[in-house]
């Protein structure tokens, strides 16, 4: 018996080390719809750094399949199909699923609201994540930050706007709740499938459009057409989302969901770099092939005539929705700090150096 | 015969998962040192958050051991101890081993320089973490960046500074490069450690100083003697950083090198975003509590007069050496393309929406 026992003992060990080696090892292929067509620049690039970064960190333990909106077909579905459970996550905006989960929209971005850095501060220090947890968590879902376009332009005009009038019947293309502020102040608010918007401001069937800023807008060639490019006031910092289906996360052991929560939140900051760095190379280049396009901003009449135009649309949503008005709440008076703050740093510093 | 077989395979089975799972279930203990003290807001913040991310994300197997300045004695000594195998990693600024290092000083912040998103869309895309690498590697170190304070400061001064001339014989403590810039302007430049600061400044020993902005201001009570708070020029988005022995990076395998890598890089981010919280709700009590302080920007002649000075000295600076004059080279190239682009996104959104 006496040499048995050092044996006895080696396999326990031996059986328990397997059965703890066994259960780290478990793999997980997470399943992640992407609204964005394939090869999609910086957006559709987001989920793929997220990945890659999650499948190296977990020994490969954390796997994706990532389909674009050419496979499934269902590009402002996504939404849905992770809240159905056939995808486990979503790379989409939280502003595209208006319909059916109104108070969505105000964790993409609100017109005159917060630039990105305000808008991160908001999310982990100010009550957004909580708020944007309490939209989604009725749905069974998660959701996160997916990455920031950084401030969007206001758009392509063919004629310059120097009053409120100007702005009376012109036919512009410019969705979402931009478009209903639009609307208030006499704009004829149209919507433009994306493959059709450069022969419709061609042929005049639009006089403006708004799209991205200048990383995306560049390959579009609206410059081509409309030289007058002004700086915005509906997209000051548009994040764009992660869903997760809560059953997949709660199946993660506590190691691979921190990787997956700190791999979203990395390719999320990275996408607002990104983002910063391909809009200089673009705006760069494009005043240099094409020293027509004029930069504008709108005159301040014409600023206030959208504000206020925010402001009541916004009023309206507050008092049909509790939730609304608490989200709307705390977004306003955030910004009223935070932006005091950016006031005496980056806007002092952009104006002292430069007064262009 | 018959029966050995199964268990034979089992037992082989066993080993070879075994081992496995011993090979897998190694830890790692990173002993990090910081220059700052213990409890440091912010800055000392930023290595625990890096550290509980890394920790969690290895499931354990990655465990740090952070020494405050009280334990190691060495705030200004980071960049040695590492090198020597003493620490493994550093949370530090390179700017603070200008004795040394030279060439490191200019991955902190530089005046008139990028703000934070510009200077990552630098580092991360515009070739900054490649000359990053080309001014630590020599001494056997890995850098990264390790936070960013946000725009700093340009400090508190007594009296309103109206001309050069009122800065002609000003004793104001700023230290670094900033300081040295003031020098060339006619300022009177001293170093006092901060412990003093507060009786100097009561005093008249100084009549101005820098420190870095509200959030970490406020504690120290500069607003109670002086009340003009001037926006900054000199650090316009402060990067503090990671250092790493590459013997400690080499032995780790890729998939904690990875969770490293991303942890810091999230850290960072981080601690950008949680100075533009800490900063909005520290300037919002402080003009609540002591409604006489008065912010201010430097008159552009000020500032032309800085700016000149600061150009002549990186000028100098690239003349003497080649490595520099890349550095510096590079900075300069990517803020004319970056800086366009900020200017028509974040500039003109934050002017158009106040004219504070």
């Amino acid at each position: 018996m006496f040499s048995f026992k050092p044996l006895l003992t080696a396999l326990a060990l031996m059986l328990s080390l397997t059965s703890t080696s066994l259960l780290a090892q478990e793999t997980y292929t997470i399943r992640l719809a992407e609204t964005w067509g394939p090869n999609s620049p910086i957006l559709g690039e987001t989920p793929r750094n997220m990945a890659a970064m999650a499948e190296k960190m977990s020994g490969g333990r954390l796997q994706f399949r990532i389909d674009s909106s050419n496979k499934h077909k269902a590009p402002f579905g996504i939404f849905d199909m992770v809240k159905a459970g056939q995808y486990d996550m979503g790379h989409t905006a939280s502003y595209y699923y208006k319909g059916s989960i109104p108070n969505a929209m105000y964790f993409t971005t609100v017109p005159f609201g917060m630039i990105a850095p305000e808008q991160y501060a908001w999310f982990y220090h100010g009550g957004g994540m909580e708020l944007m947890q309490k939209v989604y968590q009725p749905h069974g879902l998660l959701s996160f930050p997916g990455g920031n376009t950084g401030n969007q332009m206001g758009g392509w005009f063919r004629e310059e706007i120097e009053t409120v009038e100007d702005l009376q019947g012109l036919k512009m293309r410019t969705p979402g709740f931009a478009g209903e502020v639009m609307s208030e102040v006499g704009v004829a608010v149209t919507n433009i499938p994306p493959g059709e918007l450069y022969s419709a401001l061609e042929r005049g069937t639009i006089d403006a459009l708004e799209w991205v800023g200048p990383a995306l807008d560049f390959q579009m060639g609206f410059h081509q057409i409309a030289k007058y490019y002004y700086s915005g006031w509906q997209e000051p910092g548009a994040e764009v989302q992660f869903l997760i289906n809560e059953k997949t996360w709660n199946k993660l052991p506590p190691e691979l969901q921190e990787i997956l929560r700190v791999s979203m939140r990395t390719a999320a900051y990275d996408m607002y770099i990104q983002s910063t760095h391909e809009s200089g190379i673009a705006w760069d280049r494009m005043k240099e092939d094409y020293p027509d396009v004029t930069h504008k901003t709108f005159p301040p009449e014409v600023i206030e005539a959208l504000r206020e135009a925010t402001d009541k649309l916004l009023a309206e949503a507050a008092q049909k929705d509790e939730l609304a008005k608490e989200i709307i709440t705390s977004q306003h008076d955030y910004l009223q700090q935070v932006r005091q703050w950016t006031n005496i740093s980056d806007k002092a510093y952009l104006n002292s150096v430069s007064s262009e």
